[in-house]
C-alpha cells in the first residue's frame, strides 16, 4: 500500500463525518459528481413511497392541508436556510433555478429604481444565469453588460441597478468574495443577487451576515434532493415587502383561495411563490434535508478543504508533471468544493475513468471536474481516485 | 334501492370504461375532485420507486441520458399531444401552469408584433392567469383587458395582440368555443392562447384541427399526474420558429452543453423548455399517462357527458327545489366535466359531504364543485353523490 494510501486510511480513521456516509446509498463507484445529482439519501425512498401511495393515494386532496402540502415551499425554505446563514422566513422553495434567477432579477431592478439602467453579470457565469439576465434586461428596458467577479468593484457605478454573480464558478470550482463583493455592490448603491448552486452545502454563505440581497440556488447537488428538484429564492427580510415579482402566481397571493381577480402579493418570503408547487420533488427534497441533522457546516467545510487539498496532492503524485493543470485555486478562500483539472483530451479521459468506477465530469471543452461531497466522499476514495485517474492520464 | 338507484346500476353495467377503474387506487370514498387533484394511477407508485432507488439511487448521474431523464420533457408532452389533439413535437412539459402562461402570452406579444398593443384575458378566468397576464402586460408594455370570453368577438380589434381564454372554467363548468373563438382572434389578426387546464383529458380540445396557437395546461387533474406535476407548453410547430422565451434557460438551448455565453434557441417544441426539469414529479406524470392506452377521448367525453347529465337528474330528484341552483350549462357544448352548484351554505355543505365520503370541493363564496372524471367514477357513485348532496341539504 502506498504512503498516500496509508495516509488516506488515517485520515478517514479520524474523520469525524464519515458516519455520515451510512446516512446515503452508496456502493463501490467513487462518486464525484454530487456537484451535479447529490447521491440518493437512505431515508429518501421510503418517504416518497408514502407520499405517493398515503398522502396522494389515499388521502388525495384533503393532503393539501392534511399532509402539509400547501406550506411546504416556506417549510422546506425555512430547512435550507441555517446552511447558508439564513434566518428562518426568508426562503422559499419551488421552480428551478433559471425561473428563480428570473424573479430575483428582475425583482432587484425595479428595487434599484428607474434612474439605475444597467445590469452587471459574470462573465464566467453557468450559462442560464446570463441568458435569463439577458431577458430580465430586455423586459425591463435595462442594458446588460458581463463582466468578471474580478472586475465587478471597478465596474459599477451609479448606473448599476443589479449585479448577478455565482458564488463558486461551475467550471473551475473558484470560490468568489460573496462578503467583499456585496461590500463594493452595496457602496454602489446596487443590489447583490447570489447564485448559490455550487455553494450551498458545501461551505458557509452567511447570507444573512454579509447582508446579500437576494439569492438563489439548486437543491439536487450538495444539497442531494434528487433529480431536478425545486430550486429556492432568498429574499432578504426588509426588502420583501418591496419585491415585486414578475411572476405573481396565484400561489403568491395573500388571499390565494378568495379567488380574486385582483393580485395582492402575500408578505413574506411567500411572495416568491409562483404556481403549484411540485409535491414529488419537493417532499423528495424535504426528506433529503434530513442528513443535515446535527451537521455542522463549518465541520464540512473543513473537510471539504481537507479533501480537495489531498486529492490534489494525490494528482501530483500519480500523474506525469504537466500532464493535467489544474484551474481550481489553491488558496482554500479561493476554492469551492470541486477540483477542475485541464487536459487536451479530458472528454476521452472521463469515458475511461467512468468505466473503471470513478464518476466525476467533463466541462466541454477540456476540464475533468471531481466534486467532493463531504458528507460521502472519504479520503480513501480521493487517493483511488488520483491513482486512477494517473493511470489513464499515462 | 330507488328508482335512479338502479338505473344507475344499468349504466355501470353498459359502461365500457367502467374497466378503467381498476387502473386506479381507489376506495369507498365517492371522489369528485379529480377536476383538483386526479386519483393515483395504479402503476404510479413502482414506477416512482425504480426511479429514485434504481435510476438515481444506482445509475445516479448516468440516468440523465440512460434513463432518459433528459428528453423527457418533450418525451411525456408527446404523450398528451393526442389527449389534446395534437401532433408530436409541439408539447413540453415542465414548470407550473402559470410560468407557462407567462411564456405563451409574450412569446404571442412578441410574435403579434409592436403595432398591437393590447392583450385581452377571460375575466372569468382562474385568478393566475389573469395575476400573470398583468404582469406579461406590464414587461411587454402592452394594456390588458379584462372581457367575458361572449364578449372577446366584440372587442377584438387591429390593436389586439394575443387573447387569453380558459377552455373551460374552473368554477361554473362552462366550456367555451374554443374553434369559433380561436377563428374570431384569427381574423383580427391576434395570437389565440388556451389554458386546458379544465379540459385536457377529459374532452377533445382538437388544438391542430382548430388552428389553436400556443396552449398550456396543467396535468395534475384530468391527466391524474399527481400533486403539483409538471405543466406542459403548446406551441404550433409553423410558429415555433418565432417562439422568443422570455425565459431562454439552458435547456432550451440549441446546444445546451456547449455551455455557450450567447443563447441560440433549440428548433421545435424544445424552445419551450427552461431550466432543469424535476424529474420525480415528472415521471410519475408519465406513468400516469399509461392508464390512456388503448382509451379514446371521445368516449371518455360521451361518459362525462352522460355523468354529469345523471348528477344533474339526481339532484334534482333528491334535492327540494330551489335549494341549490346549477351554475353549469345544460347544453352538452358548453359543458366541461364538472357540475357546479350553488347555495350560500356551500362551504358549511362541502364540510359535511366529505365527512360522509363524498369528495368535492367548495369554491369561494357559494359553490360547490363536483368534479367527474370518467375514466374512474360510476353513475352509480353519481346517484350516491347526489342522495347524500340531498339529505344534508335537507
Amino acid at each position: 500500500m502506498s504512503e498516500l494510501a496509508l495516509e488516506a486510511q488515517k485520515l478517514d480513521a479520524a474523520d469525524e463525518l464519515a458516519p455520515l456516509r451510512s446516512r446515503f446509498v452508496l456502493d463501490d463507484v467513487v462518486y464525484l459528481d454530487g456537484n451535479s445529482l447529490g447521491a440518493l439519501p437512505a431515508n429518501v425512498p421510503d418517504r416518497v413511497a408514502d407520499v405517493v401511495r398515503r398522502q396522494w393515494g389515499e388521502l388525495r386532496i384533503r393532503s393539501w392541508e392534511e399532509s402539509g402540502w400547501w406550506s411546504a415551499p416556506e417549510r422546506i425554505g425555512d430547512r435550507i436556510a441555517p446552511l447558508v446563514g439564513a434566518a428562518a422566513g426568508q426562503i422559499v422553495v419551488g421552480d428551478s433555478t433559471s425561473v428563480n434567477v428570473f424573479k430575483a432579477l428582475v425583482a432587484a431592478v425595479r428595487m434599484a429604481g428607474e434612474d439605475r439602467t444597467e445590469i452587471l453579470v459574470d462573465a464566467t457565469t453557468f450559462p442560464t444565469d446570463g441568458y435569463i439576465a439577458e431577458s430580465a434586461a430586455r423586459l425591463t428596458g435595462r442594458t446588460l453588460r458581463a463582466v468578471t467577479p474580478a472586475e465587478v468593484p471597478g465596474e459599477l457605478g451609479d448606473r448599476t441597478a443589479a449585479v448577478l454573480l455565482n458564488h463558486v464558478d461551475y467550471r473551475t470550482g473558484r470560490l468568489h468574495d460573496l462578503p467583499g463583493l456585496t461590500a463594493a455592490i452595496h457602496a454602489a448603491g446596487a443590489l447583490a443577487v447570489w447564485d448559490l448552486c455550487h455553494s450551498a452545502g458545501a461551505l458557509e454563505v452567511g447570507l444573512d451576515e454579509h447582508g446579500v440581497d437576494l439569492a438563489v440556488g439548486c437543491t439536487y447537488k450538495y444539497l442531494n434532493g434528487g433529480p431536478g428538484s425545486p430550486a429556492y429564492l432568498y429574499v432578504r427580510r426588509d426588502l420583501q415587502p418591496r419585491f415585486d415579482s414578475p411572476l405573481p402566481g396565484w400561489n403568491s397571493h395573500t388571499d390565494p383561495f378568495g379567488m380574486s381577480p385582483s393580485y395582492a402579493p402575500a408578505p413574506g418570503a411567500l411572495r416568491g411563490r409562483v404556481g403549484t408547487p411540485d409535491i414529488l420533488s419537493m417532499l423528495a427534497l424535504e426528506a433529503a434535508l434530513d442528513v443535515w441533522d446535527g451537521v455542522s457546516v463549518a465541520a464540512v467545510r473543513a473537510k471539504s478543504l481537507a479533501l480537495t487539498d489531498f486529492f490534489l496532492r494525490c494528482v501530483r503524485a500519480y500523474s506525469e508533471p504537466g500532464r493535467v493543470e489544474s484551474v481550481t485555486p489553491e488558496r482554500h478562500e479561493e476554492r469551492g468544493s470541486q477540483v477542475a483539472l485541464r487536459c487536451d483530451d479530458a472528454g476521452e479521459v472521463m469515458k475511461r475513468l467512468i468505466a473503471r468506477g470513478v464518476v466525476g465530469d467533463f466541462r466541454h471543452p477540456d476540464v475533468l471536474r471531481f466534486g467532493f461531497t463531504p458528507l460521502y466522499v472519504g479520503f480513501g476514495e480521493a487517493e483511488r481516485a488520483a491513482r486512477i485517474l494517473g493511470e489513464e492520464l499515462a
